[in-house]
């Protein structure tokens, strides 16, 4: 069941960049949850194409039918289906990948593995799969009010925020459109990505999540550890080519005097290098990680290729992409997160 | 089914540090594989305790004794059974963690989570479980003879390999204790281990590992993407804080005309920043990809901790343990990347 | 994931019979398998309300909208998502049952298990779920074109069809709207149908279905034997209270020395009272199995009940029901079996 | 994973008739129960070979090794580790199997499926794995104080005790080796299984399980149905052929108007031919349902089969088996049940 994720509350996934319509089914989900169902679409909104200028121009409104599981506003605990319709999908601008490959596309693994593809658009490997993610993410939240989830750009190329976390306002996340927090960095990441536009170019980034409020015992032990099932979910989005959580790739440079977190007498701890996570495990402090994102692969450039023959062809990127995807990332990611949240919680009932 | 791992070729652990033995079920192993058992003691030794001057000197022999599912030499599809027993325990070393939480460790969010905890070392949180995980890869190693699966030691705290992968052999992973493949590092490294271990400290690093020979199409869309069971596996390792493959991190700072695999004819790629992998699915070039360990947390300096009722107390460790849990965490590595490509050739059959 | 059935084939619905559609997710279906949408259509046809005089009247078109994994006429090995519309729910034929539990239906234990129910027609509880099942069998018997499986009627309250099914003629089955390929014995069940009917009354029946064709090796050991995954799917049908295979319950009756099958040289057996499945495990000898069906619990009578508090009241059946559901249970039965079989033909690959 | 049952409450299991032991892994086990080992080994004995006149004379201690998971007497919420020692094995005795297979058996079946199988003593078909259930239906009953299951014998051939398990005591099925709680039945029961122990043949019988005090609510919609999973949980116990629950097979002759169970103010039910369960959860009446098993393949007279090559040849049952098997299979019915309802108890906490 590849495209299904989760124990208990699970989401199992369809649809095609250019069929009618994408959609899931999301299972196990409490009954009784009164849905804000325009909390639902903002997310929808911030993850969208079109929403501003340094995003693909694809126009799609993302609205999300549902078709059961809800009766009177509120979740019934039964089946959750929902479809999203492709409104704005433009068949012709793929008909060149159709006998070629893209490079560090999913074209060639796919065409191998399957024979038969739907290659308008990259088919199923499209990341427009993510706004299924989004619906089930947005409904996450909902059934765990408490957890605050908050996922923003963290670099955009060589370019990080270098703020820690704990001197952002959360809040400022959607006050510009690369979803920095930080004005000072987002203004040159925008910047950086305007440039890398204009050279028919693409770059990548990074997204932080950090997750607050997190009852102790989350988490199950050996393989479906906190971290480990974040770890899957995160490196599930397309494009993503790495995950560390707390002190991370920089923590394997430590000595254990420095990375040890101490307690205070309430079993909090005086630093946190251990990410909210001990043992795979929450024990109540912030859980925090950090997604790395390549840059998009189709590029506004003439680049050599193959076709299906193994002939040696250019190829010149069409249609409408993301010269950066990291700020789109960012509802994805919480999404992601809310549903491996909501799944523990379920569990440790 | 925490303790579960793979959805066809499975494996389902048990144990404790302490406790009269460890050992597991591996379900879905093809019939008819002639088992060789050195190999897999030779496996078991690399990972085991004792085995040189820069690990744990608690000894262990780490026999396996198969139980089930091996007829003749031979595996018969049926459901492996096997034990490795705890020869070398010493419990009395652990009767100060009774009462107390060690820092960083998962003492704490265990004892929140299950209130009745075996805390002999560490219980069921003690990496001695990836013993039972080094049988399942020893196991997976036979059943896809083909594939290459070689890890080693890239970096110990700031000390990194420099060279990259492609210009070491293999072969010499094996010829000193830090299992780093390039002789000047190796040096290096077991010297900064030797240090922090006179220093009563530890320190983290990093294992890479490469897999070659992999046919075209292994893994699946959506959410079993081959690097994400890669990643969801390797951070189910005690101690791991982070997963990148081919580019990584690194590959958040780049550009797309500078990150895309461009193709030969044959559809091999001239780069490789893919790592092996697109669209969640291999492409036949080389996986490969780097973990990071955190040092290890038990260090033999007072720290000071809390005990079950908040009050503040003063911890020394006690016990053998690892200054550096990395030269150990090599086999580790190769046996969940087996059991995953195991798991995957199968699927994709 | 309780709306899922399958290992690698798998199928996960949502719906609710008076909600705007219902639908699901099929995947793990092989790619290139090119669909007869009529057959399909076929099939949702034999299963549709109001397609004869001893079947509810409710008319519904049950019309399969596939949304995605189908490109060019062919499947692509992506999940498959289908919608099939609700056209002529009544919904006001349920305000009865809004505040009171139905005898013998699932209306008390939603309400104490979920609180929030849609009662409207059973909500997630009617039977109107089982033409997404319809679907994914339909799709599952192109995938194993080999293998020829048919249910039919074999017994309607205490009128049996007494010939063994070796006897009969499977292209009978669709020659008579209660599906029982003996005519003498269908004849008689139409006409008691039709008396039950006129009492308001319902009645019970038998299912039986015969699986041909069948390669030796299919099932798995202990939990995932063969019979046992149909048996579970089986008793997943709406009013299912039992199954049985080959001798079933007769062969409790039997001495060894009279139930065992005796083999001829090539492997066949003289006998076939295992129904075809020793150990779990298909030995290529026909499959057949009966399914009890308990008679509906919608009378058109008038019936003592409850209300949420308690209240006795009385209640009369409203809305479009079927006298007796054996006769659109057919397809249901064959649909699931042709999931099973399909999903064990792909593990076994 | 096809030797593992359940979904948060789970056994995976291991081991042959002739090998060195059996075993397996119960994960999901909630933290915190004291276990009564007594009690356990109790129902060991309850299955055990050689326990009575009437049942196969192998000899087995049948004493559990625990590994893991408990600590102080009290389980850990860690998985839990156990073998069960093979003692009284008699390999010789299958010398006669190694190149032919019994009729009725899974010889043929397993040796197409595998190729090389550990014919001893059915190896991994062996009823022998029934041990591993017992140990988990053992702890799963402890886990559930207050559920009551009690299985018995209802029939042996053509011998049926006659009354409703409403008017028997449950405290005497353990009054008579053939575990019926009729006294006047049981008598016949055992004398007719010593008639065809004489014969040198063998005889089916059906056992009856009672569950009581079930919570209202147990059970989960579509596909993971309280009765399916129990029907799926029977229908893994070696030699059964059928399952029904409530009115079962009866229930398929009968009117709705007499079938519907009316309800009394307080939601329990006047009559109960539901069983217990609607809409695949508990209502909170009497869970019951019967099993019907075949009789055992081998017999202790000549029979002719077939050899690998498909020679036909004669063959005559040696080793120790049971007449009737039913006898042993009351503890094994209860304790498949005993785990799926505590499967489904910590899924509804």
């Amino acid at each position: 069941m590849s495209n299904s994720f989760g124990k208990i509350f699970t989401i199992t996934t369809f649809g095609e960049s250019h069929g009618p319509a994408i959609g899931g089914v999301i299972d196990g989900c409490p009954s009784g949850i009164e849905l804000d169902f325009d909390a639902i679409q903002k997310d929808m909104d911030r993850r969208k194409p079109g929403q501003s200028k340094i995003v693909t121009q694809r126009k799609e409104p993302d609205e999300v039918k549902f078709l059961s599981g809800i009766f009177e506003g509120k979740t019934t605990g039964a089946s959750i289906g929902f479809i999203i319709e492709n409104v704005h999908q433009r068949s012709n601008d793929y008909s060149h990948i159709k006998d070629s490959y893209r490079p560090s596309h999913a074209d060639y693994t796919y065409d191998k593995k399957y024979g038969n593809r739907d290659y308008r658009g990259g088919g199923r490997t499209s990341a427009r799969e993510t706004a299924n993610w989004v619906v089930g993410g947005a409904i996450a939240k909902q059934a765990i009010p408490s957890i605050k989830i908050n996922a923003f750009t963290s670099s955009v190329g060589d370019i990080f925020m270098e703020k820690p976390y704990q001197d952002i306002d959360f809040d400022k996340i959607e006050s510009n459109i690369v979803r920095c927090p930080d004005e000072a960095s987002a203004e040159k990441m925008i910047q950086r990505i305007n440039e890398i536009k204009k050279q028919g170019d693409t770059i990548g980034g990074t997204v932080t999540c950090v997750i607050q409020n997190v009852p102790v015992g989350l988490g199950e032990p050996i393989f479906d550890k906190l971290h480990a099932q974040l770890g899957k979910a995160m490196l599930s989005i397309n494009a993503v080519k790495g995950f560390e959580y707390g002190s991370g790739f920089c923590g394997a440079k430590m000595k254990g005097s420095e990375h040890n977190d101490i307690f205070n007498g309430d079993g909090s701890t005086k630093t946190n290098l251990s990410g909210g996570i001990q043992g795979g495990i929450s024990n109540g402090m912030d859980i925090y990680f950090r997604v790395a994102f390549k840059p998009v692969a189709t590029i506004m450039q003439a680049q050599q290729t193959i076709d299906k023959d193994g002939n040696v062809v250019e190829m010149h990127g069409k249609g409408r992409h993301d010269p950066c995807v990291v700020p789109r990332a960012v509802p994805i990611v919480e999404a992601l997160a809310a549903m491996v949240l909501t799944d523990f919680m379920i569990l440790n009932k």
